[in-house]
Protein backbone atom coordinates (compact mmCIF):
# COMPACT_ATOMS: atom_id res chain seq x y z
CA UNK A 1 0.00 0.00 0.00
CA UNK A 2 1.76 2.80 -1.20
CA UNK A 3 -0.43 5.67 0.40
CA UNK A 4 0.86 8.32 2.04
CA UNK A 5 -1.77 11.12 3.65
CA UNK A 6 -1.52 14.24 5.55
CA UNK A 7 -5.08 14.83 7.08
CA UNK A 8 -5.38 18.44 9.24
CA UNK A 9 -7.88 18.95 11.34
CA UNK A 10 -8.17 22.98 10.32
CA UNK A 11 -5.95 25.66 7.60
CA UNK A 12 -6.00 28.35 10.46
CA UNK A 13 -4.75 28.45 13.88
CA UNK A 14 -6.09 31.06 16.24
CA UNK A 15 -3.61 33.68 16.30
CA UNK A 16 -1.45 32.55 13.17
CA UNK A 17 -2.14 32.32 9.36
CA UNK A 18 -3.07 30.17 6.74
CA UNK A 19 -1.63 26.52 7.48
CA UNK A 20 1.05 28.39 9.31
CA UNK A 21 0.71 25.57 12.42
CA UNK A 22 1.46 22.83 10.23
CA UNK A 23 3.94 23.92 7.77
CA UNK A 24 6.82 22.09 8.44
CA UNK A 25 4.53 18.95 8.36
CA UNK A 26 3.95 20.10 4.91
CA UNK A 27 7.43 20.24 3.76
CA UNK A 28 8.16 17.20 5.22
CA UNK A 29 5.10 15.21 3.70
CA UNK A 30 5.57 16.59 0.11
CA UNK A 31 9.49 16.47 0.63
CA UNK A 32 11.94 17.21 -2.41
CA UNK A 33 9.99 15.12 -4.91
CA UNK A 34 7.12 17.01 -5.24
CA UNK A 35 7.48 20.58 -7.17
CA UNK A 36 3.75 21.37 -8.16
CA UNK A 37 0.75 20.71 -5.97
CA UNK A 38 -2.71 20.41 -7.27
CA UNK A 39 -4.97 21.96 -5.11
CA UNK A 40 -8.87 21.80 -5.37
CA UNK A 41 -10.69 24.91 -3.68
CA UNK A 42 -14.24 23.48 -4.65
CA UNK A 43 -15.28 23.99 -0.84
CA UNK A 44 -14.94 27.95 -1.04
CA UNK A 45 -17.57 29.90 -3.48
CA UNK A 46 -14.26 31.86 -4.90
CA UNK A 47 -11.87 29.45 -6.44
CA UNK A 48 -9.53 31.87 -7.93
CA UNK A 49 -9.30 33.92 -4.41
CA UNK A 50 -9.01 30.72 -2.55
CA UNK A 51 -6.69 29.31 -4.82
CA UNK A 52 -4.17 32.51 -4.46
CA UNK A 53 -3.99 31.90 -1.20
CA UNK A 54 -3.34 28.45 -0.76
CA UNK A 55 -0.47 29.52 -4.01
CA UNK A 56 1.03 32.38 -1.99
CA UNK A 57 1.39 29.87 0.97
CA UNK A 58 2.90 27.14 -0.63
CA UNK A 59 5.31 29.42 -2.54
CA UNK A 60 7.18 29.91 0.72
CA UNK A 61 7.06 26.54 1.30
CA UNK A 62 8.88 25.75 -2.01
CA UNK A 63 5.96 24.83 -4.07
CA UNK A 64 3.87 25.38 -7.16
CA UNK A 65 0.50 25.43 -6.97
CA UNK A 66 -2.13 24.60 -10.00
CA UNK A 67 -5.65 24.76 -9.01
CA UNK A 68 -7.92 21.77 -10.33
CA UNK A 69 -10.49 24.87 -11.89
CA UNK A 70 -8.33 26.23 -14.45
CA UNK A 71 -7.29 22.99 -16.24
CA UNK A 72 -9.72 22.31 -19.02
CA UNK A 73 -10.11 18.79 -17.84
CA UNK A 74 -10.04 18.18 -14.00
CA UNK A 75 -9.87 14.45 -14.44
CA UNK A 76 -6.66 14.75 -16.56
CA UNK A 77 -5.09 17.09 -14.10
CA UNK A 78 -6.08 14.53 -11.36
CA UNK A 79 -4.08 12.15 -13.61
CA UNK A 80 -1.14 14.01 -14.21
CA UNK A 81 -0.59 15.45 -10.87
CA UNK A 82 2.38 14.62 -8.50
CA UNK A 83 0.95 15.39 -5.52
CA UNK A 84 -2.89 16.89 -4.63
CA UNK A 85 -3.92 19.28 -1.72
CA UNK A 86 -7.95 19.66 -0.97
CA UNK A 87 -8.74 22.60 0.76
CA UNK A 88 -11.82 23.49 3.58
CA UNK A 89 -14.80 25.45 3.73
CA UNK A 90 -18.10 23.63 2.84
CA UNK A 91 -17.95 19.90 2.91
CA UNK A 92 -21.45 19.40 0.81
CA UNK A 93 -20.04 21.92 -1.41
CA UNK A 94 -16.92 20.45 -2.15
CA UNK A 95 -18.17 16.56 -2.25
CA UNK A 96 -20.80 17.80 -4.73
CA UNK A 97 -18.13 19.45 -7.10
CA UNK A 98 -16.23 16.54 -6.64
CA UNK A 99 -18.93 14.12 -8.38
CA UNK A 100 -19.46 16.67 -10.85
CA UNK A 101 -16.07 16.67 -11.98
CA UNK A 102 -16.44 12.91 -11.65
CA UNK A 103 -13.20 13.34 -10.04
CA UNK A 104 -13.74 10.84 -6.73
CA UNK A 105 -12.37 7.63 -8.46
CA UNK A 106 -9.79 9.10 -10.16
CA UNK A 107 -7.71 10.83 -7.10
CA UNK A 108 -8.71 7.73 -5.23
CA UNK A 109 -7.11 5.21 -7.68
CA UNK A 110 -3.81 7.82 -7.92
CA UNK A 111 -3.86 8.11 -4.20
CA UNK A 112 -4.29 4.14 -3.24
CA UNK A 113 -2.45 3.07 -6.59
CA UNK A 114 -0.03 5.26 -7.87
CA UNK A 115 1.00 6.61 -4.26
CA UNK A 116 0.39 10.33 -5.05
CA UNK A 117 0.52 12.39 -1.94
CA UNK A 118 -2.90 13.69 -0.16
CA UNK A 119 -3.24 16.30 1.96
CA UNK A 120 -6.67 17.66 3.10
CA UNK A 121 -7.56 20.01 5.90
CA UNK A 122 -10.51 20.35 7.23
CA UNK A 123 -13.93 19.34 4.60
CA UNK A 124 -10.79 18.41 2.51
CA UNK A 125 -10.27 15.60 6.02
CA UNK A 126 -13.79 14.88 5.97
CA UNK A 127 -13.84 14.05 2.03
CA UNK A 128 -10.90 11.44 2.35
CA UNK A 129 -12.71 9.24 4.34
CA UNK A 130 -15.57 6.94 4.23
CA UNK A 131 -18.26 9.50 4.18
CA UNK A 132 -18.68 13.03 4.93
CA UNK A 133 -21.57 11.70 7.65
CA UNK A 134 -19.37 13.52 10.58
CA UNK A 135 -18.97 16.84 8.93
CA UNK A 136 -20.08 19.83 11.22
CA UNK A 137 -20.53 21.87 8.45
CA UNK A 138 -24.17 23.08 7.03
CA UNK A 139 -25.56 20.97 4.20
CA UNK A 140 -26.01 23.91 1.79
CA UNK A 141 -26.58 22.23 -1.37
CA UNK A 142 -27.78 18.31 -1.70
CA UNK A 143 -24.21 15.89 -3.29
CA UNK A 144 -25.64 12.98 -5.14
CA UNK A 145 -24.03 10.85 -1.77
CA UNK A 146 -22.62 11.17 1.29
CA UNK A 147 -19.73 8.47 0.43
CA UNK A 148 -16.22 10.42 0.06
CA UNK A 149 -12.65 9.54 -1.60
CA UNK A 150 -12.34 6.73 0.77
CA UNK A 151 -8.61 6.69 1.57
CA UNK A 152 -8.96 5.78 5.26
CA UNK A 153 -11.67 2.81 6.59
CA UNK A 154 -13.02 5.15 8.81
CA UNK A 155 -14.78 8.76 9.65
CA UNK A 156 -13.38 11.99 10.87
CA UNK A 157 -14.49 14.62 12.81
CA UNK A 158 -12.27 17.88 11.89
CA UNK A 159 -12.26 20.63 14.55
CA UNK A 160 -13.75 18.53 17.51
CA UNK A 161 -14.77 20.36 20.02
CA UNK A 162 -15.11 19.70 23.87
CA UNK A 163 -18.29 20.94 25.00
CA UNK A 164 -18.63 23.66 27.29
CA UNK A 165 -19.91 23.50 31.02
CA UNK A 166 -20.33 26.87 31.34
CA UNK A 167 -22.34 26.92 28.02
CA UNK A 168 -26.42 28.35 28.41
CA UNK A 169 -26.77 27.33 24.23
CA UNK A 170 -29.03 23.74 24.23
CA UNK A 171 -27.93 22.35 21.10
CA UNK A 172 -26.35 19.28 20.92
CA UNK A 173 -22.76 19.01 21.71
CA UNK A 174 -20.19 17.39 19.49
CA UNK A 175 -19.86 14.22 21.34
CA UNK A 176 -23.81 13.88 21.28
CA UNK A 177 -23.89 14.46 17.80
CA UNK A 178 -21.50 11.56 17.10
CA UNK A 179 -22.92 9.34 19.49
CA UNK A 180 -26.71 9.19 17.23
CA UNK A 181 -24.63 8.57 13.95
CA UNK A 182 -23.29 5.58 16.05
CA UNK A 183 -27.02 5.06 16.88
CA UNK A 184 -27.56 3.97 13.22
CA UNK A 185 -26.11 0.80 12.22
CA UNK A 186 -22.86 -0.48 10.70
CA UNK A 187 -20.98 3.39 10.85
CA UNK A 188 -17.04 3.45 11.12
CA UNK A 189 -15.16 4.85 14.10
CA UNK A 190 -15.28 8.95 14.16
CA UNK A 191 -11.41 10.16 15.23
CA UNK A 192 -12.41 13.70 16.51
CA UNK A 193 -9.04 16.11 15.67
CA UNK A 194 -9.07 18.76 17.62
CA UNK A 195 -8.01 22.03 16.34
CA UNK A 196 -4.40 21.96 16.07
CA UNK A 197 -3.67 17.96 15.30
CA UNK A 198 -3.73 15.84 12.20
CA UNK A 199 -3.10 12.53 11.18
CA UNK A 200 0.14 11.69 9.15
CA UNK A 201 -0.72 8.05 7.12
CA UNK A 202 1.96 6.24 5.54
CA UNK A 203 0.98 2.90 4.08
CA UNK A 204 -0.36 1.11 6.71
CA UNK A 205 1.04 3.35 9.60
CA UNK A 206 -1.24 6.28 11.18
CA UNK A 207 0.58 8.61 13.68
CA UNK A 208 -1.04 11.50 15.81
CA UNK A 209 0.50 14.55 14.91
CA UNK A 210 0.09 18.11 16.05
CA UNK A 211 -0.18 19.91 19.34
CA UNK A 212 -3.43 18.62 20.89
CA UNK A 213 -4.93 15.11 21.83
CA UNK A 214 -7.44 13.85 19.44
CA UNK A 215 -10.86 11.79 20.88
CA UNK A 216 -12.29 8.40 19.12
CA UNK A 217 -15.52 7.43 18.90
CA UNK A 218 -16.44 3.97 18.48
CA UNK A 219 -19.74 2.65 17.87
CA UNK A 220 -20.48 0.49 21.07
CA UNK A 221 -17.50 1.75 23.04
CA UNK A 222 -16.36 4.11 25.38
CA UNK A 223 -14.66 6.94 23.72
CA UNK A 224 -10.54 7.10 24.19
CA UNK A 225 -8.11 10.25 24.22
CA UNK A 226 -4.98 9.95 22.03
CA UNK A 227 -2.01 12.26 22.81
CA UNK A 228 0.33 13.94 19.91
CA UNK A 229 2.36 10.97 18.92
CA UNK A 230 0.06 8.46 19.41
CA UNK A 231 0.21 5.12 16.61
CA UNK A 232 -3.04 5.08 15.51
CA UNK A 233 -2.04 2.21 12.87
CA UNK A 234 -5.04 0.14 14.30
CA UNK A 235 -7.52 2.28 12.57
CA UNK A 236 -6.31 1.15 9.22
CA UNK A 237 -6.99 -2.34 9.69
CA UNK A 238 -10.37 -2.42 11.32
CA UNK B 1 -55.18 29.83 3.17
CA UNK B 2 -56.28 28.30 6.96
CA UNK B 3 -52.16 27.42 7.81
CA UNK B 4 -51.65 27.28 11.53
CA UNK B 5 -48.28 27.03 12.50
CA UNK B 6 -46.50 27.37 15.62
CA UNK B 7 -42.74 27.21 14.96
CA UNK B 8 -40.58 26.97 18.45
CA UNK B 9 -36.43 26.88 18.04
CA UNK B 10 -35.94 24.84 20.72
CA UNK B 11 -37.55 22.35 23.15
CA UNK B 12 -35.54 22.88 26.29
CA UNK B 13 -34.33 26.39 27.32
CA UNK B 14 -31.44 26.33 29.79
CA UNK B 15 -32.64 25.71 33.32
CA UNK B 16 -36.17 24.69 32.63
CA UNK B 17 -37.83 21.40 31.89
CA UNK B 18 -38.97 19.83 28.30
CA UNK B 19 -41.18 22.70 26.60
CA UNK B 20 -41.73 24.95 29.97
CA UNK B 21 -40.49 27.62 28.15
CA UNK B 22 -43.19 27.77 25.56
CA UNK B 23 -45.79 25.61 27.45
CA UNK B 24 -48.61 28.82 27.37
CA UNK B 25 -48.11 29.25 23.83
CA UNK B 26 -48.72 25.81 23.33
CA UNK B 27 -52.25 25.58 25.06
CA UNK B 28 -53.40 28.75 23.33
CA UNK B 29 -52.26 27.50 19.99
CA UNK B 30 -54.17 24.16 19.90
CA UNK B 31 -56.55 25.44 22.01
CA UNK B 32 -60.13 23.80 23.61
CA UNK B 33 -60.96 22.23 20.17
CA UNK B 34 -57.66 20.02 20.42
CA UNK B 35 -58.26 16.92 22.39
CA UNK B 36 -55.50 14.71 20.84
CA UNK B 37 -51.89 15.51 18.85
CA UNK B 38 -50.01 13.58 16.68
CA UNK B 39 -46.44 13.21 17.82
CA UNK B 40 -43.37 12.52 15.42
CA UNK B 41 -40.61 10.77 17.21
CA UNK B 42 -38.41 10.31 14.33
CA UNK B 43 -35.58 12.61 14.79
CA UNK B 44 -34.41 10.40 17.87
CA UNK B 45 -33.61 7.16 18.08
CA UNK B 46 -35.96 5.76 21.24
CA UNK B 47 -39.21 6.35 19.92
CA UNK B 48 -41.04 4.81 22.80
CA UNK B 49 -38.89 6.98 25.30
CA UNK B 50 -39.52 9.97 23.20
CA UNK B 51 -43.32 9.78 22.93
CA UNK B 52 -43.06 9.22 26.56
CA UNK B 53 -41.82 12.36 27.01
CA UNK B 54 -43.74 14.26 24.86
CA UNK B 55 -46.77 12.49 26.30
CA UNK B 56 -45.74 13.15 29.96
CA UNK B 57 -45.52 16.94 28.95
CA UNK B 58 -48.85 17.28 27.16
CA UNK B 59 -50.99 15.78 29.62
CA UNK B 60 -50.17 18.22 32.22
CA UNK B 61 -51.44 20.84 29.15
CA UNK B 62 -54.74 18.86 29.06
CA UNK B 63 -53.82 16.96 25.78
CA UNK B 64 -53.72 13.57 24.83
CA UNK B 65 -50.44 12.10 23.18
CA UNK B 66 -50.26 9.48 20.25
CA UNK B 67 -47.09 8.49 18.36
CA UNK B 68 -46.99 8.00 14.82
CA UNK B 69 -44.93 4.81 15.01
CA UNK B 70 -47.39 3.26 17.17
CA UNK B 71 -49.80 3.36 14.16
CA UNK B 72 -50.25 1.05 11.71
CA UNK B 73 -50.42 2.76 8.72
CA UNK B 74 -48.53 6.35 9.68
CA UNK B 75 -50.21 7.79 6.37
CA UNK B 76 -53.50 6.96 7.82
CA UNK B 77 -52.61 8.14 11.40
CA UNK B 78 -51.96 12.07 9.63
CA UNK B 79 -54.97 11.30 7.62
CA UNK B 80 -57.06 11.05 11.34
CA UNK B 81 -55.03 13.58 12.83
CA UNK B 82 -56.09 16.33 14.91
CA UNK B 83 -52.99 17.87 15.14
CA UNK B 84 -49.90 17.16 14.89
CA UNK B 85 -46.18 18.12 16.45
CA UNK B 86 -43.17 16.99 15.16
CA UNK B 87 -40.30 17.15 17.86
CA UNK B 88 -36.58 18.03 17.84
CA UNK B 89 -33.02 15.71 17.45
CA UNK B 90 -31.51 14.91 13.98
CA UNK B 91 -32.73 16.74 11.15
CA UNK B 92 -31.21 14.01 8.26
CA UNK B 93 -32.96 11.44 10.36
CA UNK B 94 -36.06 12.79 11.00
CA UNK B 95 -36.69 13.72 7.02
CA UNK B 96 -35.56 10.79 5.80
CA UNK B 97 -38.34 8.70 7.98
CA UNK B 98 -40.66 11.37 6.91
CA UNK B 99 -39.77 10.08 3.41
CA UNK B 100 -39.52 6.35 4.38
CA UNK B 101 -43.46 6.54 5.45
CA UNK B 102 -44.13 8.62 2.85
CA UNK B 103 -46.08 11.29 4.98
CA UNK B 104 -44.59 14.12 3.54
CA UNK B 105 -47.36 14.96 1.26
CA UNK B 106 -49.76 14.16 3.26
CA UNK B 107 -48.80 15.80 5.91
CA UNK B 108 -48.40 19.31 3.70
CA UNK B 109 -51.44 18.73 2.73
CA UNK B 110 -53.63 18.34 6.31
CA UNK B 111 -52.03 21.04 7.24
CA UNK B 112 -52.65 23.68 4.52
CA UNK B 113 -55.78 22.67 3.01
CA UNK B 114 -57.69 21.10 5.89
CA UNK B 115 -56.03 23.91 8.58
CA UNK B 116 -54.33 20.79 10.38
CA UNK B 117 -52.37 22.90 13.27
CA UNK B 118 -48.42 21.89 13.20
CA UNK B 119 -46.21 22.43 16.22
CA UNK B 120 -42.70 21.82 15.68
CA UNK B 121 -39.23 22.07 17.60
CA UNK B 122 -36.09 22.58 16.57
CA UNK B 123 -35.70 19.57 13.68
CA UNK B 124 -39.44 20.01 13.72
CA UNK B 125 -39.30 23.71 12.68
CA UNK B 126 -36.27 23.26 10.29
CA UNK B 127 -38.51 20.21 7.95
CA UNK B 128 -41.52 22.66 8.33
CA UNK B 129 -39.97 25.17 6.02
CA UNK B 130 -38.53 25.00 2.51
CA UNK B 131 -35.73 22.47 3.40
CA UNK B 132 -33.26 21.59 5.56
CA UNK B 133 -30.21 23.38 4.37
CA UNK B 134 -29.76 25.48 6.91
CA UNK B 135 -29.93 23.09 9.76
CA UNK B 136 -27.03 22.65 12.59
CA UNK B 137 -27.56 18.93 12.63
CA UNK B 138 -24.72 16.43 12.04
CA UNK B 139 -25.78 14.26 8.49
CA UNK B 140 -26.27 11.09 9.74
CA UNK B 141 -28.21 9.29 7.39
CA UNK B 142 -28.71 10.16 3.29
CA UNK B 143 -32.10 11.47 2.93
CA UNK B 144 -33.74 11.15 -0.75
CA UNK B 145 -33.98 14.65 -0.68
CA UNK B 146 -33.09 18.10 1.36
CA UNK B 147 -36.34 19.64 0.28
CA UNK B 148 -39.05 19.39 3.42
CA UNK B 149 -42.74 19.54 4.02
CA UNK B 150 -43.24 23.27 2.82
CA UNK B 151 -45.44 25.26 5.14
CA UNK B 152 -43.58 28.09 4.70
CA UNK B 153 -41.57 29.76 1.97
CA UNK B 154 -38.68 30.08 3.66
CA UNK B 155 -36.11 28.42 5.38
CA UNK B 156 -35.36 29.08 9.39
CA UNK B 157 -31.93 27.96 11.44
CA UNK B 158 -33.06 27.40 14.66
CA UNK B 159 -30.74 26.98 17.99
CA UNK B 160 -29.44 30.65 16.39
CA UNK B 161 -26.25 31.26 18.15
CA UNK B 162 -24.23 34.40 18.01
CA UNK B 163 -20.61 34.17 17.44
CA UNK B 164 -18.27 34.42 20.78
CA UNK B 165 -16.20 37.00 20.21
CA UNK B 166 -14.26 35.32 22.89
CA UNK B 167 -13.48 32.23 21.21
CA UNK B 168 -10.50 30.88 19.70
CA UNK B 169 -12.22 27.86 17.56
CA UNK B 170 -11.57 28.72 14.46
CA UNK B 171 -14.57 26.60 13.16
CA UNK B 172 -17.05 29.06 10.88
CA UNK B 173 -19.41 30.72 12.46
CA UNK B 174 -23.32 30.18 12.17
CA UNK B 175 -23.77 33.89 10.57
CA UNK B 176 -20.81 32.90 8.48
CA UNK B 177 -22.57 29.03 7.54
CA UNK B 178 -25.74 30.83 6.26
CA UNK B 179 -23.76 33.28 4.49
CA UNK B 180 -22.31 30.57 2.49
CA UNK B 181 -25.80 29.29 1.93
CA UNK B 182 -26.77 32.20 0.96
CA UNK B 183 -23.81 32.28 -2.18
CA UNK B 184 -26.04 29.51 -3.94
CA UNK B 185 -28.27 30.44 -6.34
CA UNK B 186 -32.06 30.93 -5.74
CA UNK B 187 -31.64 30.52 -2.20
CA UNK B 188 -34.54 31.62 0.27
CA UNK B 189 -34.46 34.00 2.96
CA UNK B 190 -33.34 32.13 6.19
CA UNK B 191 -34.98 33.00 10.09
CA UNK B 192 -32.22 32.90 12.57
CA UNK B 193 -34.64 31.56 15.64
CA UNK B 194 -32.33 32.14 19.23
CA UNK B 195 -33.49 29.15 21.59
CA UNK B 196 -36.39 30.96 23.65
CA UNK B 197 -38.26 31.97 20.57
CA UNK B 198 -40.77 30.89 17.94
CA UNK B 199 -42.53 31.87 15.24
CA UNK B 200 -46.50 31.74 15.44
CA UNK B 201 -48.17 31.63 11.66
CA UNK B 202 -51.80 32.00 11.31
CA UNK B 203 -53.30 31.72 7.94
CA UNK B 204 -51.01 34.48 6.35
CA UNK B 205 -50.24 36.55 9.53
CA UNK B 206 -46.50 35.69 11.06
CA UNK B 207 -45.70 36.88 14.88
CA UNK B 208 -42.34 36.63 16.66
CA UNK B 209 -42.89 34.87 19.99
CA UNK B 210 -41.28 34.48 22.67
CA UNK B 211 -38.16 36.38 24.72
CA UNK B 212 -35.35 36.81 22.65
CA UNK B 213 -35.09 38.03 19.05
CA UNK B 214 -34.51 36.76 15.85
CA UNK B 215 -32.06 37.41 13.12
CA UNK B 216 -33.60 37.29 9.26
CA UNK B 217 -30.70 36.74 6.68
CA UNK B 218 -31.80 37.31 3.04
CA UNK B 219 -29.35 36.43 -0.18
CA UNK B 220 -27.82 39.48 -1.23
CA UNK B 221 -28.88 41.77 1.64
CA UNK B 222 -27.92 42.99 5.43
CA UNK B 223 -29.09 40.61 7.88
CA UNK B 224 -32.17 42.09 10.26
CA UNK B 225 -32.97 42.00 13.91
CA UNK B 226 -36.68 41.37 15.01
CA UNK B 227 -37.41 41.61 18.30
CA UNK B 228 -40.39 39.53 20.29
CA UNK B 229 -43.76 40.64 19.07
CA UNK B 230 -42.81 41.51 15.41
CA UNK B 231 -44.92 40.64 12.63
CA UNK B 232 -43.06 38.77 9.98
CA UNK B 233 -45.51 38.11 7.88
CA UNK B 234 -43.76 39.71 4.63
CA UNK B 235 -41.62 36.59 4.98
CA UNK B 236 -45.13 34.24 4.12
CA UNK B 237 -45.63 36.43 0.61
CA UNK B 238 -42.00 36.44 -0.43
Amino acid sequence: MKRRLLLVSNSTLHGSGYLDHCQTHISDFFGKDVKRVLFVPYALHDRDAYTKTARDKFKTLGFEVDGIHEASDPVDAVRKAEAIFIGGGNTFRLLKSLYENQVVTEIRKRVLEDGVPYMGSSAGTNVATVSINTTNDMPIVYPPSFCAIGLVPFNINPHYLDADPSSRHMGETREQRITQFHEEPDTPSVLGLREGSMLLVEGNKATLLGTTRARLFTRGKHSVEYSPGSDLSFLLTQ
